[in-house]
């Protein structure tokens, strides 16, 4: 990986000052497919699993990873969240769980990182609980699928 | 989402009892590819960034992830990590960063969660870092390639 | 322990969205009281122990597990800590030491979760430094005893 | 509260030094009860609580927090955790939810302390879940049941 | 260390009460530097060091620990920090690298702490960085430099 | 600051693969002096500070931040410490507090960031608890002096 040189002065890491920002209502909303074997589907459709109920496992995990996520991404702000939810469905083609994480706040900057980083945990949560059935388990498509609130304005995946 | 009743035995979140388990050397490898548009990658690959250096950031930000897995998925032990590394690789077809993170211990218990823990924290780096560019960035196929060590012997993707 | 199925729905963990509430000022006081043999509440009055002063370390210890109590309690939203404070009194009948924690706050949610979980932890911090005496040591009558402010009006326990 | 004056050598708190302890098999179980109304024990025995199935949030809260027990409890030596196992138990007389945890490692200090941990947190968690229906719960009873391994020997409650 | 002895009251840690003060801008900066032999002090220049970007790796560690100065610090307040940023520059007389670190909110109480707590972090990680190197390096004058907004106003080192 | 460029290889933070090291006994003390005002070091010694008991505010804040080493420095392993303890002296010729911290583990990589934290956050504790009477502090001298054990041997400060 060959990158051109540069003054520290371009590469150095710095925080957005959100400081002259207003507070404003944020929500963001991100998804994530986890893909598994048929077997591991219905063992967790069943909730028969050895290690216990993973959906419910996953959901809290996503949750306190939400509200950890200032610690986790440097340049992230601490931020106030007054809302985090995860929601798990079960799809069969392919076999696989679908997660979607909706998060929101009253602050001076988004809470697309919250969601995005609560639907991994879930989905991390989710491959920890099943990996004795199903190694192979693939966590696909973590994006964000829509976000509101703020000077930027809404966004929706199209 | 529709699950049958289950007595509170068959459900109940339990952690695996690791301590008949002998130490031995453990490794495992997870990737994960962060697909993007073209210009985010071109800015990331001249490391002309505002907010900085992202795969600096990326690189740190899993590793540090990796030592704190066990306080983020709900049944991981808490493990002594003797080895992180994270590796960082522009591709172009499609404009991605393909993320490799390895993990070592001298432990008990696998160090699976670890790597993927690693290499999906340094793909949201990425995307915190770029998304003022390209809000639309996938993080993708996060998965485990390759373990080695402990009694279920190794195991690699194929 | 049985429990009747339920649809996802209804058993799924959520957190309550705050973000509709007006920032308050809120309070909240917790007690809890720590029975030990006579020979180690003793101790403790002499400030003699081996491990140094528990009542030092309690007080320290339960104003810093107030401020993380968002990321222990699962639903607990994060909130920004005005004030934490922490007392101790001996009693000797039954011998034990009674411990209050009084937390405050501006804002959308309260505090009663952050002064349970200051006396539960200043409690068992004193556990822990009179253990090597008293193994027998119980945490006892965990309980709010008063909070104010917010929609729901004041409470104090009968 | 008034305490003798001491040098700073008799009221400094210091860590026991375990290094020249050998390593063992340790285990310690803790329990405590959490007194409820008839009203909310009922909720909880049908999982029809607003706020989602409070048993599975109260196990893998306390699983959480005994991992951080180190990191909580000043003294506390941070240890690697082989096992952790929460059980619940619906009790009417009077209405209450007992909680009994489980701790494991082979390390050179004992586990105590994690398991108190974790059955705090747990009945914390049951608290924050339950008190929009009754807000006079009381934990009650938190202590020790048994401890075996170390040079100290086994213990259990008489 | 002898010292005069107290009612529990005078020499009890308690955090200030900053619910009635009114939030405003603060800003703070802190600086320290980092002494150490010619030869450590080229090798960052060149950065060649074997264990890679040590001036990276500072900004980000110092960033992070901004953001957990509460959690750190016994009667700190959490806060929300809407703003970090470290910079470092290498000097020669004495071969040493300088850090400052900017910290930013808009609340009830300053962020002295915090941008103290980020200079401190980022020389310690730049010592962890180049310790086999040159195992002597002094951190040297750590000091906050000038603070700016609240009730006691602004202030200036002279 | 200008550097120059490299490839990612050289330049790329790694942590230090300590799987192949034996476990040894390893042992760290590190000092930091604190230097204040006259009055400030006066009320230190009458332990007559409005915030209360600085000297164990400090102790227990730098005993916990030593066993948080391996989460605030990038490439710090994490480590299972068997001791942590700190000492507090005043001194009179420049006014100031001398801190000591000592660190032990048996394991494969040393204390030094451990001794070094401790040191850094209790000296940080007591900046936070005195500030109100001296902004002016300074942290002086954070420097290891001494280390023993590990493959390479004992150093200590000349």
């Amino acid at each position: 990986m060959d990158r051109p040189s540069h003054l520290d002065k371009s590469g150095r890491v710095r925080m957005v000052d959100v400081g002259p920002k207003p507070e404003s209502d944020r929500r963001a909303v991100a998804t994530v497919r986890v893909l598994m074997s048929n077997e591991l589907l219905k063992i967790l459709e069943d909730n028969t699993l050895a290690k216990g109920d993973a959906i419910a496992a996953a959901r809290i995990a996503g949750i306190q990873a939400a509200k950890r996520t200032g610690t986790m991404i440097p340049l992230c702000h601490p931020l106030p969240l007054t809302y985090v939810g995860i929601d798990c469905e079960f799809e069969h083609e392919p076999p696989s769980i679908r997660i979607s994480a909706e998060t929101r706040t009253c602050y001076r900057t988004g809470v697309e990182m919250e969601a995005l980083t609560a639907a991994a945990v879930a989905a991390l949560t989710i491959y920890d609980m099943g990996k004795s059935v199903d190694r192979a388990i693939i966590i696909d498509q973590l994006r964000l699928e829509s976000k509101s609130g703020g000077t930027s304005g809404d966004w929706r995946r199209e």
